[in-house]
């Protein structure tokens, strides 16, 4: 297990706000050298703390319309097919780009978050789309309305 | 609506995968002068197509085990309250480290994604913590097993 102290959580928590920060804006907001700064950086680096640097995109380029969908297959005698099923469905649903996200949950369920324009046409891609898939037990449909936390996993997901 | 042509989409790609590229890199990449590079990343940050510069972290820091939880509040006669009750469900859950991101879905329902150390600490927080909340109607559990897309949302909502 990686040990962390405080500075390495200052300084990822600088980072996760603003990775643009110079090693020398750093420094000066933590009230530490740049040496000092520069080398734990790097390390967080090397061990992979620091995964990634990214962008998040705006609200004009995101979909204005979420839902969170779960999809439970039905469950046939041959286990092995449902295994290979579930595979095939969860990698045809990552295709879609108004699909931002796919995840199994449990032996027979996907849940996928899904963004649209507007509701309309985020209904008609389940409708359309999902409900469309064949051998399928059950779809439920949650509308996301309003975050309180985690809004910007939306731009971080949306395609370009 | 903000037009983006192909040069500020290819650009935007880049970015979201490494946000470290330099201008330099990027025209060298795209065969197009560091000017125009400059100029359309300042244009990206002005308009608020770039939102944020962020960092995602690695896997050891995540939590490995993860669940979406549905939460549907009982309905009282007096609907003034279900709102009011519900912004403070979505509050009190947001200020926990392991709620990774809260949401409102519908009038009287919130989804919440939930990431813990392992399965049994998961549960007992959903048992202990979202069960005992007061006046709920229904508690719905979807668990996370693995991601064909938008794994990264997890490095990217952890704390540090």
């Amino acid at each position: 297990m990686i040990q962390l102290d405080d500075l390495d959580r200052a300084i990822l928590r600088l980072l996760k706000e603003d990775a643009r920060l110079t090693i020398s804006e750093i420094a000066g907001r933590l009230g530490r050298p740049e040496s000092t700064v520069h080398f734990r950086i790097k390390k967080l680096q090397e061990q992979n703390v620091i995964d990634k640097y990214t962008i998040v995109l705006g609200e004009r380029l995101q979909p204005k319309s979420l839902a969170i969908v779960y999809i439970q297959a039905e469950t046939p005698i041959i286990e092995d097919f449902l295994e290979r099923y579930i595979l095939y469905l969860m990698k045809t649903l990552s295709m879609f780009p108004n699909v931002l996200a796919v995840a199994r949950s449990g032996k027979a369920g996907i849940i996928a978050l899904i963004g649209e324009e507007n509701r309309e046409k985020l209904n008609r891609f389940v409708d359309e789309t999902i409900r469309a898939l064949p051998t399928l037990k059950k779809v439920e449909v949650f509308p996301i309305d309003s975050f309180t936390k985690g809004k910007e996993i939306v731009g971080f997901l949306v395609g370009v």
